[in-house]
């Protein structure tokens, strides 16, 4: 016995959204942010809410007071009332509670799906807000100003939100692409070294996976890099937000639905070395040994050559990044773990990304434990062999 | 100052999924389950949990055991430890522990962005579990089995699910097309006399909108319904089905961005009345209150005649529908409160459908306030003059 009768649902939705790059976005001469909100005529003038992370407070002078005058000056009512700080970094993604209070906010100041929620941070704090944004009334319109390299040329430009639940990386979370985005890189010179310096390894990632000519860039521009040149630091956002974005728009699988994820290249091991350390290194460094490793072991499968991975590790040593971590010695059968639940995650086939050249990506379905232990070695020979960048 | 540069980003993302009307659906003899299960011919067998409503497990004899053995006989290893029994009813939407414990089985079952929850049950199941399994992984694969008239013909066939939050209907919630949808006609035998009514104000709803002719075979088929016949039954889920599904997939606005939402007809009045009798009248029930609320305000403002609204009314009370509540003359303040918290959930301008005719909707931006209270006397005086079917 089969079925009577079939019904066959098929319908399209379209997802839009602009990446804006500018400078000083809540000095009044800056319409940009304003733009955005009026984009859509309304039929009144829409609600806006705002959620900044606390570390972008206590690092940028005035910042409340310049939002509030901002808005004031356009004639938009937005007070303290319309307002939250939360904690910046991981410790917000692990953290119920400040969903909780996302949504108090948005129930608070009648956030519907026509008013605007404006959430100001780092990586983290975006992934959680735009949770909550996601979840509250089926969606309301999500606005997005990354404060860090990291958040601004990767995970900001994204189609993603989550929070870490049950002790699992993003566990918690939906695919929900924001209404915009707007990069400012004012905050960038607010940055500590290692939030500067973090969320390199993302542009090095997608430049290894998709651009040649855009890892020669990087290679050639580390010293203005480590300069703080914002102008460098500008572009090298600019091209790696555009690598990411042109990925989601054109590789046929924005949500996902299948088992390939190049742009988690590095990330298998990244994501259970940031759980182990207990978030003490950031996810912009974990990349960085996550991508060293995959790049050996690449090697060690005699996928790429032996100057190719020179390259490759000198980049990120000359960045000053660390290319290895205590944990992979003294905890590698739980790293190695990780791809388990990195399957999990994802679901469907366990899909890794290796490469078969600089800006080639070449995707395996299984790793040898051995060579992932022999790659950990390599490393730290490679290390001891290269003191004079390490 | 303006931007200094801008990206672009502009994506499609396709939504499929099957509605398959059988009956026995856990009969070894039936493979439409497997079928679909079996659809994507994977790299291994697909892990699957299920969450059952208890209201069905209550009414169906020996369906857990049934459940197991079903998939044993198909070569999958389902146990105990695959499934979950939750609170039917409203209750279930709540209450964010059952979102929790469902949470829980996708995590202890390993249920991945390829494995499939199954969830079995009544409309506010299917929300709450379709919600858990939203956030899961960004979205691990739903088949939805819908157990009642309600659910089998509207919201089990749609792109919703919520919980309710803030003491406000819905508050939480995502667009998630389900993988499929199985509606089992045995199910429907097992309902109580108000389930079995409930859901049937869901057609008439889309039949007064959409389908003249649907509607003159409801009113022709009252007798039928009244008596429980099966068959008359699944043709009318069939026929609601195929409206409700055919205008998310062909009014281009499935995940609702914009203001107009026809498929609310009369639950602007409905939301705000199960909230306030806390929920002692059903969903169904209280939208056909809802549907002749609104249909009477659009004949006491013209727009349909004295006849349609006569139909239409005794439509209803035929059906053994009440077309009052005292609820409505005890609090209609706070009852008319709900248009806007109606208008703060979808976002976007106050819309709301009327009747032009019967099978024609006519949208409007405002209500009157004293045209909703002369609807309500209205209602009162029609059951007095027609105690014969009231």
């Amino acid at each position: 016995m089969k079925y009577q009768h079939l019904l066959q649902q098929n319908f399209q939705v379209s997802f839009n959204y602009d990446i804006i790059f500018s400078r000083s976005i809540f000095d009044v001469t800056n319409s940009s942010l304003i733009d955005v909100i009026k984009k859509e005529p309304g039929f009144q003038q829409p609600k806006i809410a705002i959620v900044i992370d606390s570390g972008v407070v206590d690092c940028t002078n005035q910042l409340i007071s310049k939002i509030i005058n901002y808005f004031n000056q356009y004639q938009f009512e937005v007070t303290e009332a319309n307002l939250i700080i939360i904690q910046g970094g991981e410790e917000v993604k692990n953290d119920p509670d400040y969903i909780e209070a996302v949504l108090q906010l948005i129930n608070n100041n009648k956030i519907d799906r026509h008013s605007f929620l404006i959430a100001i941070g780092g990586g983290a704090v975006l992934d959680a807000v735009g949770y909550a944004a996601a979840i509250a009334h089926r969606g309301v319109r999500l606005i997005r100003i990354p404060t860090t390299v990291l958040s601004q040329n990767d995970s900001g430009v994204g189609v993603k939100n989550s929070m870490n639940y049950f002790g699992k990386k993003n566990f918690l979370g939906t695919f929900a692409p924001p209404y915009a985005v707007l990069n400012d890189s004012d905050f960038l010179t607010t940055l500590n070294e290692r939030n500067w310096r973090s969320g390199i390894s993302e542009a090095i990632k997608v430049a290894l996976i998709k651009d040649v000519s855009f890892f020669d860039w990087i290679e050639n521009n580390t010293q203005a890099l480590n300069n703080r040149d914002v102008l460098v630091m500008e572009t090298l956002i600019i091209r790696c937000a555009a690598l990411h974005t042109d990925h989601i728009s054109k590789k046929g699988d924005p949500f996902e639905k299948g088992s390939s994820r190049p742009l988690d290249f590095g990330h298998w091991a990244a994501h259970k070395m940031e759980q182990l350390t207990n978030y003490e290194i950031t996810h912009g460094e974990a990349v960085a040994i996550g991508i060293a490793l995959d790049v050996t072991y690449s090697f060690l499968s005699h996928k790429i050559d032996k100057p190719s991975l020179d390259r490759i590790l000198k980049c990120f040593l000359a960045l000053g990044f660390a290319i290895t971590h205590p944990i992979l010695d003294t905890h590698l059968d739980a790293v190695i773990k990780g791809l388990d639940e990195f399957r999990e995650h994802l679901g469907g086939q366990l899909t890794i990304m290796l490469l078969s050249d600089i800006g080639t990506g070449e995707e395996v379905h299984s790793l040898s434990n051995e060579l992932i232990a022999e790659s950990v070695q390599y490393l730290y020979s490679f290390c001891l062999l290269n003191t004079e960048v390490c």
